[in-house]
């Protein structure tokens, strides 16, 4: 078995990423507690981020126009002292310092002697841009690609470009409905390294027998798990 | 002179784009008549847009920010009626229907004959690949290129990608600060097809008596220029 090309998800994946969405929602649940209690206004968010995300795709401007829409449903002609703060706490978001979980770095240094990486990401075009060069592992890369979503197809016109197709290609990342139900349903394989926190939206069954998946603790059990699938 | 590949700017290049823009500002311009004259209102919305530039970047969901930030400005706790318009208004342009500009299908169909297409494109991921989508033309070029940003370094990686080199290679586009200066400091040639409206922080000096630059009155005018360019 032949494996050329690793994807590796960003978000959550090489960097601490839903923690900073949290805190700010729980913020904006402390702001608005005289209209809300926090499960409502979550169940509330969660709802008004999955309507809108045909308009809005994904990323910190999408949840801060969803959060301003939140802020007027519960709090009315009230919600202008929320939105002023939801509007600065986006921009903070937006420049937060890059965090990279552990082992990110050796981990990635030694799948490169090995096999072609390449990013593949999912939210703002800038802000993902931001942070890979903020992570400093840019340079581990062959490749970059920011998706507006991630299917099938989008793994299959990647692994295409970048690498010798799906089929000899492994995609690891936190989400199982983003990073790997549609990787394994292109063909390649998927290893799902789960994050403390998962958003409401990337909520997924595992597809537990799979042959072509793991589930795996951390992202230093990858270069492993690749010896195994591909022999050393 | 060989050339083998033309870049091409989207909006307002291909289809009506800056022309929605105005009309949901003048919306606005409307509602805050009570608190800011026309005036006033444009120039803080612009000053605002222009801050906001380097966190949110570039298209609809970064303007739509911008005009609730403007509209906390003037209206202050009255705002919030008008918040609920701005979210409605960018919902709307984000599914607002495509309109190409005269002559684009037939002058891409016949430049496709001879040169490799690609479409440079910058603003939200989602909303520019949907546009591309609902304006037919997609299958006319040979890849589609959205960014962050349009840079010098930008145009050299992207015609090293698709085609020979930036030096082989001619932009087009209604911006002179997106299109056409960093394209020419690129190398490649570059034909300034101006739209009837153009935003603030898109206006430039003309580069006029650089060779490799034109200006040209609407896009049935670029295969016969560039004809003069790299000879029938």
């Amino acid at each position: 078995m032949r494996l050329t090309t690793v994807g590796v998800d960003a978000d959550d994946t090489l960097w601490h990423h839903e923690t900073v969405f949290r805190l700010t929602q729980d913020r904006l649940a402390e702001r608005l507690a005289p209209f809300a209690d926090r499960a409502e206004l979550t169940a509330h968010l969660a709802e008004v981020e999955g309507r809108n995300l045909r308009f809005y795709g994904y990323g910190v401007k999408a949840f801060t126009l969803s959060m301003i829409e939140t802020a007027i449903a519960f709090a009315g002609d009230a919600a202008v002292g929320v939105i002023r703060e939801i509007l600065a706490a986006g921009r903070e978001m937006l420049t937060h310092p890059i965090e990279t979980l552990p082992g990110v770095e050796a981990t990635l240094k030694r799948l490169g002697e090995r096999y072609r990486l390449v990013v593949i990401t999912k939210g703002d075009l800038l802000d993902q841009e931001r942070k890979i060069a903020a992570s400093g592992l840019g340079a581990l890369f062959a490749a970059v690609e920011i998706v507006s979503d991630k299917t099938a197809e989008t793994y299959r016109r990647i692994f295409a470009r970048h690498g010798t197709g799906a089929g000899e290609a492994a995609m690891i990342g936190n989400s199982l409905r983003s990073d790997i139900l549609p990787a394994l349903e292109a063909g390649a394989f998927a290893a799902h390294i789960p994050y403390a926190l998962t958003w409401a939206h990337e909520i997924a069954e595992a597809p537990v027998g799979c042959p072509r998946f793991a589930e795996l603790a951390s992202i230093t059990e990858v270069p492993a798990w690749l010896e195994g699938v591909a022999g050393p």
